[in-house]
């Protein structure tokens, strides 16, 4: 079996086009996909200050070295890596490690931002507040808002004009099934591939990887000799992602093309809801962040667990 | 186990709203949820004359006696049902009698349109020349297209101004997750809930079980004593529609309501899609069916086995 673009020997079929790929020949293609993806859905322009959420993970590892070759030479363009630290123990610190390193070797500026020290307990301590208050939400929903949030004040804060998120085809296909599937429409317009209409005080979020599936996500990982870490956060449990993830694997073992299917519908989709659903966006009363709401999400999460935000 | 309503013997509970119903009870409840769905969707209009598209299955008895419930008696409106001959040796005939004994108990007219006498040729004949010829479609595929047409043109024959089908909200999720799947969102405009525009030519289809879950469209057949015949074509195969059905039922057996909350998205996303994609309808080149193509899907499938339109 031999790479179909130079002979060389194939490590990879693609289960989409039937083209065979040697090692380099792989990291090439994905590389010039992203680079497609940036270019055509103009997800950068000259003189962005690029911040690169890297928690460490394979999808932010893969983002950062693949902007850092597409982008960092561009002149004007400056790259950013920010990992947040959300305080769990034994769980967090190998993720900071590896991305802090990640970043030490491309020469990239790395910053550290922990929920202790913006919202003053770890999420291990909110996480025992809200078994103690009672408070029905999961903690991967603390997590996500809180983590939100203090990466938007961060990016802020560094000057950063876009937030770049290691975000893959699995992760858009699955976040779509489970709107359309829970009705909740106007979640889809924001899984468009554009970044969102300036927002006084919001920097746009992009996902470069957004057209790569997860398999190629990790084998470019593997290929670059990226050390992984298979450590699973103490706080996954079984959700609705799991089951949707296991259907859509299904589907697309059998129907080559689905995933890809549905995050091209969204694309489509995304812009006719967004002219629709017109989100008025203003700063939330209690904190002054940008929120469609009147309270932010963080803020009500905060309320609840009765810290201030 | 109470009744909710009157305090007789429950039969059945939602397990979306846990309410308990006795049989009556039960199947006003359904009536009642009918009767909102073609009165929020103005589905009719005064005068219309409804096609009712009877199978002789579940899905249609039950379309035809609510509908005959519901709008028989309102001035003006007329209704007629019209069953659909494919041609399935050993299969159609018993939904045949099945229909013609169900129109008549309830004194509506009944129609019978069959492939033979409108294309010349039965379902088995043009399957037994799809292999011949090495068309590459599968059996349902010729019979939804040609169905549809027949169906069309019979309702144009008799004056019908609308034609009313039995899908229900299973095979209206199915089908929205099965176009999200294959990416085609314009198609996701045809399963909104109004009829679609006015197109010459083109009588329009209203689907009134639209948001009645088959479990619940088939209870109201069982406790209505309808003949049921579980006798399934021989062509039926294993079908995406398959692995989707039965990934619903997974789904909303643990999360109730996500068939509908599919469904709910749909109508409101078709509007959206709609005003974007702009369908002209003209005459086919060939038959001069309402069509948004060149060659309608019919003409195209018949010129693919050699039969004239």
């Amino acid at each position: 079996m031999k790479c179909t673009l130079c002979q060389a020997q194939a490590i990879y079929k693609s289960p989409y086009s039937g083209q065979l790929f040697c090692a380099r020949c792989f990291k090439r293609n994905v590389e010039g996909r992203v680079r497609a993806t940036i270019n055509h859905h103009k997800l950068f322009e000259p003189n962005d200050h690029i911040l690169i959420a890297v928690s460490g993970g394979k999808d932010s590892l893969v983002l950062l070295n693949i902007l850092y070759k597409l982008e960092a030479r561009r002149p004007g363009v400056k790259l950013t890596a920010l990992t947040i630290d959300e305080g769990v123990a034994g769980y967090r610190g190998h993720g900071l490690r590896v991305a802090e390193e990640a970043a030490k070797r491309l020469g990239v500026e790395h910053h550290v931002a922990s929920f202790k020290e913006y919202y003053g307990y770890t999420l291990d301590e909110i996480y025992d507040m809200a078994v103690k208050k009672r408070v029905g939400l999961h903690a991967c929903t603390f997590c996500g808002v809180l983590r939100r949030r203090l990466i938007n004040v961060k990016a802020r804060e560094l000057g950063a004009t876009k937030v770049a998120t290691g975000h893959n085809l699995d992760d858009e296909a699955q976040t779509a099934l489970i709107n359309l599937l829970r009705g909740t429409v106007s979640r889809l317009a924001r899984l468009g591939p554009k970044p969102p209409r300036m927002w006084e005080g919001f920097v746009p979020r992009v996902k470069p990887l957004r057209y790569i599936p997860e398999r190629e996500v990790a084998l470019y990982a593997y290929l670059s000799g990226f050390e992984l870490y298979e450590e699973e956060c103490r706080y996954v449990r079984a959700s609705l992602r799991d089951e949707i993830r296991y259907m859509l694997n299904k589907l697309e073992s059998k129907h080559p093309g689905m995933k890809y299917a549905v995050v091209r519908a969204v694309d489509r989709l995304a812009p006719l809801i967004e002219r629709e659903v017109d989100v008025k966006v203003k700063p939330c009363r209690y904190c002054g962040e940008p929120t469609a709401r009147d309270i932010c999400r963080a803020c009500e999460v905060l309320e609840q667990l009765g810290i201030k935000g």
